[in-house]
């Protein structure tokens, strides 16, 4: 096993799904070049969770990943993480549990950044405990971002199929209407732009997604479009960028969708809103689709669920989501 | 062939794919119980344009349908149509056009309310056509609506996998968010339930899409769900209407989905606007979605797209849509 530059898997909330689903992708031999960002005795208790035996090795640094003998789970336990993560009970908002996600969040980062990691995957967090543990931040995008020195970043989700930059998030639809403009549009473009070829796509094709029905109908069902986005693209395209649209949302992203027989338009599709991103790339399931978040100076994706805590350690969870983001880590770092 | 009461299928403007898809799906066999509503010459020269040979017999009422034979294309062509329609060119809006189209459209809705069709299948129309016609509505909706009476409608988009209502269409994004209502939402809920225990579902399952990202994460990202979406599902409830929700926009679709191997949660999902319904509806592809108009007293569907000015009259327009209109129009109808 080449544990040289592994990638790096946080384990997430210790009381949610992330372990067991750890658990399960590495006793299948999916992540044997991984090395897990976590407690070792809280990936003890997840692999009996899933009825796994497989033996834990507890290394201090990232660079002792290669000193774990293949078939055994290498698990970083980076310094300062607290003790007994193990007797919480599964399921329930913890600030220890949101102190340790964060903890190792911060930790694995660092490390990807200097090198030590090929690249990062992280397993779910929740907001209330990271809350109820003081982080100063509501998630992953804001912890990295912080990490990176404060660039700007774009949330991508991609599966098979479809790949989707969105503009606005976590807001009302309203506040996400009132914050649209040309400069952030633009820079939308420029990060997917720049993510896209760095993943190996030489010339970009990026569809723009109008925000309003008919992307505006000539201004009949908004002016968005022409106020906003039509000149944003302008811009991109001023800059060598192949943008396009802005295109009725209700059929770009059929346009876009890669299948057998239905090769897409294009490389990604730039949204607008949250919801008009996520509704096509969770439409046929979310187990196949994966987060990325575009802007950081490393490779960074997540499984699109999150912590489950109705099911935490049951033993139950479906780990195909953290294997299809292990699978795009390791594209977009170059194999 | 049964031609008591025949499915009435309107011709759409006579310079779009309309009567060219209707051809070819006469040709095909796929329209043996349907009387089109138009003129006889335009569907001769749509006949042409597909290269098929088949008789076109002109009635002119629609009760003289059954003396049509089998392998003739049945046409009746409603008193007062403009004379000379054949000679328009394919591919423009044309005022004469436009006329025509919501001509046959007013016919055959009041034969089909009469009880002399058993119902009304849509071929496309063009806005602009209509405008400059001086037809007073901009599209069938409101026509239809005001030959019933003016009746509430809302339209209901579906293909084999999923289907959607929508409380809000076309308008500006801004301006749905600022139109939405309790009564509306709920009223919404009545149509769909109404129209799918017509339709032959006994109870049927309404799931209640939010507006916002999440439905608005406990008010953190807004506040619509709690103070109307919430109220409306409640009141929905309370008599006897089986709504559930606000549900995450992004994932209740998804679980709406019925596929092989994939049953639905839901029998129906409304939606409070244009996109969030129609983006799932339509992203396996525009070919398979069929339109239909809920709260008329009698069945009316349309395929899924426009009038192709692009590409009428070249004989290459695929009738999917249009043969999927029909056979929702069947079924919905009993048979």
């Amino acid at each position: 096993m080449s544990m040289d530059r592994p990638l790096i898997v946080t384990m997430g909330d210790p009381c949610g799904i992330g372990p067991e689903i750890i658990a399960r992708a590495a006793a299948a031999g999916a992540l044997d070049d991984a090395l897990v960002c976590g407690s070792a005795p809280v990936m003890r208790r997840a692999l009996a969770a899933v009825g796994q035996r497989r033996p834990v090795a507890q290394v201090d640094e990232p660079q002792d990943a290669g000193t774990v003998p293949t078939g055994t789970l290498a698990v970083w336990q980076p310094r300062g993480l607290a003790p007994a993560l193990e007797a919480l009970p599964w399921g329930r908002v913890s600030a220890a549990a949101g102190g340790a996600a964060a903890h190792c969040i911060e930790a694995a980062a660092r490390a990807v950044m200097a090198g030590r990691g090929r690249a990062l995957v992280t397993a779910p967090v929740h907001k209330e405990a990271l809350a109820a543990a003081g982080v100063a931040f509501p998630g992953h995008t804001e912890m990295l971002q912080a990490v990176a020195g404060g660039v700007p970043v774009r949330m991508m989700l991609a599966n098979d199929e479809l790949r989707v930059v969105l503009v606005t998030i976590h807001v009302s639809l309203r506040r996400a209407i009132d914050m649209l403009d040309e400069p952030g549009i633009l820079q939308t473009l420029q990060i997917t732009h720049s993510a896209l070829q760095r993943f190996g796509i030489e010339r970009p094709r990026i569809a723009v997604a109008g925000l309003n029905p008919h992307a505006g109908e000539g201004g009949l069902f908004g002016d968005e479009e022409a106020r906003l986005i039509a000149p944003a693209i302008d811009r991109a395209r001023a800059e060598g960028i192949d943008a396009r649209g802005p295109f009725a949302p209700d059929t770009v992203f059929m346009r876009a969708r890669h299948a057998s027989g239905h090769p897409g338009e294009f490389d990604a599709v730039v949204a607008m809103t949250h919801d008009h991103g996520l509704i096509p790339v969770k439409y046929l399931g979310v187990e196949q689709g994966v987060n990325v978040t575009l802007g950081l100076p490393f490779v960074r994706t997540s499984p699109d669920h999150g912590t489950a805590f109705d099911i935490a350690g049951r033993g139950v969870a479906d780990p195909s989501s953290l294997l299809a983001a292990a699978r795009m880590a390791r594209q977009l770092a170059g194999g």
